[in-house]
C-alpha cells in the first residue's frame, strides 16, 4: 500500500475561494460582523474537483491513500482576526471531512489550525480535538509563523506552543510544520517561504530539549526537510558545537521529513542522509509545481518516480509508502487497514 | 592556483569587538554623541590572529589565496543607526585593509557595507567607493536584510537597490549576498538565518528582470546557493510555471554559488546540478561550523577535500578554483598575477 502523507485540496470548488474573498472584503468595512455563513459546495462538485486531479494521478502514478488537508498557502492566517481565522478554517476542514466521506478509501484528514498572530495557540486546541474526534482526522498542519513571513511568534521550541503540544500528544496526532502564502514581499511561498520556514525549525529542533519534554511528539518537516540534507554537515557541525546531540538521535522518534523534492538527485540525496526510518513518501500533488518536466516528460511533483529508482530493499520501501507514516500517523490504522487494497 | 573566495575575519583581534562593545554600550545613553574612536590592534596583533588559523589552514588544506571580508555575522547592521553602522564598517574595512597589505599573496579585500535598516542603499556607495578605489578591494558583502531577520527591506530585485548596482557595474565588482546575525529568535544565525537568505535571494533572481537592466551585474550566493540545489527540480519547475527562463540561462553571467557545503554528498550534487561555470571555490573558513568530523576526521569546512573528490576534468578544475573567480571578481588580476605561487 502506498501512502502519500502530504496533499492539500488545492482544487476544491470555486464557492470556496469566493466565500473567503467575501470574508476578506468584510474586513475593510469597520461595521462588518463577521459571521461563519453558509457554503454551498455539492457532493458532486467535489468529486469533479478531485476526479480529474488528486484522483486521477494516484490511479495514474500508483498511489492509494493521501493524507489531505486544506490548501497551505489559502490557510492565510495573517488575514484579519482570530475569528476570521476561525470561521475560515472551519470551512476548510469541513470540506476535507465531505472529501474523506466521499471518498474513505482515497483520502484520510488533516486539519488546518485557526491560528492568528499574537493569538495563543491554545486557542487552537478545540479545533483540534473537533477535527480529530468529531472528524476522524489523524494530524494536523502548523503553522510556525502565522504573520505571514513577519516571523513575528515565538520559536516553535517555546513554551508558548506546549498547551497545544500536550494536545497533541494526548490525542496522538503529529504536526506537519507548515507555513502557508507570505505577505512579505522578500520571500516566495512555495519558492522560500516553505523552504526557509522547513530549515528553520529543524535548527530550532537542534538547539533546545523540546523532545526532553514531548518524547512522544512528532512532527513532519515537509519538502524533503528544507535545505536540511544538503547541508547535512552544516547541520550536523553545527550540533556537533553546540554539544548537542547529534542528527539522527534527535530526529529519531521525533522528527521525519517528507519526499517532496521534485528532481532524481536531490531524493537520491535525501535517501543517502536521513535515516530510512525517518523519511514518509509524499508528493504534495497537486501543489506547488505543477508543470511536466521536459527532460523526463513526467510532472516534477511525480515524486513516487524517484523514489522507485532509489536502490532500496523491499522491505525499506514499505517502510517508505507506509510503516513509517502508520507509526507517524497512528491513527489512520483506525481508519485504514493493512489490507486495504 | 587555488583561490577560497569566501572568508571572514573571524579570528580578528580582541581590541575589535572590546570597540564594538564600547559602541553598542554608548546606544544606550541618550547624551552619547558618536565618534570614530582610535582602535589600537599593531600589525603583531594581526598577524598572531591569522597565522594560527587561516594561514595555517590555506597552508594545511593546500588553498592559496582568500578572498576576505569582515565577519559576517557581525556586520550587525540592525543594531543602532547609520552612524553606528558606518563607523563599525569603516573600522572592519581598514583591518581587512591591513590584513592584505601584510599578506598580500594571501589575502584580497572584500568590504561589509555600512548598511542600516530603513537607509537606501545608495548611501553605501562611498564605502564602496572608498574600498575599491583607494583600498584595493574586489568586491562587497551585500546584505539582503538589514534588519536582522525581521525582511523588512524590499527584496534585491526592487529599485531602491538600483543605485548601488549601478555604481558596483561602473567598478566592476561583484557581491556576494549575505546576511549578517539574526535578532529575531526564530532563526540562528548561522543555521537557518544565512541559509534562508540564500534561497530567499535565488526565488527573487527567478521573478525578476534584474539581469535585463544589469546584464553584468554579479551575484554570489554563498553556502552552495542555500537550499536551491537539493531543489533543483522545484525551482526549474517554478520558473517554468512562471514562464520565467531556465534556471541555467538566468545564472549564467550573472548568479554564482561558492563550495560551503560541508559534506561529500551535498558537494556531489552541487556539482551534479550547477553548471562547473557557476561554482566557485569557498569554505567559510574560519567560520560557522569549527569542528571536526568524526566520521572523517577532518575538519567540517575543509570544502578543498570534498571538491577534490569530485570526478572533475583538470579543466574543470581550474575553472572553480581559479578562473571562474577571476572572473566573477576581475580586480582580483590586477592584485595577483596567474603565475602567482
Amino acid at each position: 500500500m502506498i501512502i502519500d502523507c502530504h496533499g492539500h485540496y488545492t482544487t476544491a470548488p470555486k464557492a470556496l475561494q469566493d466565500y473567503r474573498e467575501k470574508q476578506i472584503a468584510g474586513l475593510k468595512d469597520p461595521a462588518h460582523v463577521p459571521t461563519k455563513d453558509a457554503l454551498n459546495i455539492t457532493d458532486d462538485q467535489i468529486r469533479e474537483s478531485l476526479e480529474g486531479a488528486q484522483l486521477k494521478f494516484q490511479r495514474e502514478r500508483g498511489s492509494d491513500l493521501t493524507i489531505f488537508s486544506p490548501r497551505a498557502s489559502a490557510m492565510g492566517h495573517h488575514i484579519g482576526n482570530e475569528t476570521t481565522s476561525r470561521y475560515w478554517t472551519e470551512q476548510c476542514n469541513d470540506l476535507i471531512y465531505r472529501v474523506c466521506s466521499l471518498y474513505p478509501e482515497n483520502f484520510v484528514g488533516v486539519c488546518q489550525l485557526p491560528q492568528s498572530p499574537g493569538v495563543a495557540p491554545a486557542r487552537c486546541i478545540s479545533e483540534l480535538e473537533r477535527c480529530v474526534n468529531q472528524l476522524g482526522f489523524i494530524g494536523c498542519n502548523l503553522n510556525p509563523d502565522p504573520s505571514g513571513g513577519n516571523w513575528t511568534a515565538p520559536p516553535l521550541t517555546d513554551k508558548y506552543w506546549y498547551p497545544f503540544y500536550e494536545k497533541m500528544v494526548e490525542l496522538d496526532v503529529p504536526a506537519m510544520i507548515h507555513v502557508s502564502a507570505t505577505c512579505n514581499p522578500n520571500f516566495h511561498t512555495t519558492g522560500s517561504h516553505y523552504i526557509n520556514a522547513d530549515t528553520t525549525a529543524f535548527m530550532q529542533f537542534i538547539t533546545s530539549d523540546l523532545f526532553k519534554d514531548f518524547p512522544n511528539i512528532r512532527f513532519i518537516i515537509p519538502h524533503g526537510g528544507g535545505a536540511v540534507p544538503y547541508h547535512w554537515g552544516r547541520y550536523r557541525g553545527l550540533a556537533q558545537d553546540l554539544k548537542r546531540p547529534p542528527l539522527d538521535e534527535m530526529m529519531r522518534n521525533n522528527v521525519f521529513f517528507d519526499t517532496c523534492v521534485y528532481h532524481q538527485a536531490g531524493i537520491d540525496l535525501l535517501f543517502k542522509i536521513v535515516s530510512i526510518d525517518n523519511i514518509l513518501f509524499g508528493s504534495e500533488m497537486v501543489g506547488a509545481v505543477r508543470g511536466i518536466d521536459p527532460t523526463t516528460s513526467h510532472y516534477y511533483d511525480d515524486t513516487k518516480r524517484y523514489v522507485d529508482k532509489v536502490p532500496l530493499t523491499e522491505s525499506d520501501k514499505r517502510k517508505v509508502y507506509e510503516e513509517n507514516t502508520r507509526k507517524v500517523y497512528p491513527r489512520i490504522n483506525k481508519r485504514i487497514s493493512h489490507k486495504a487494497r
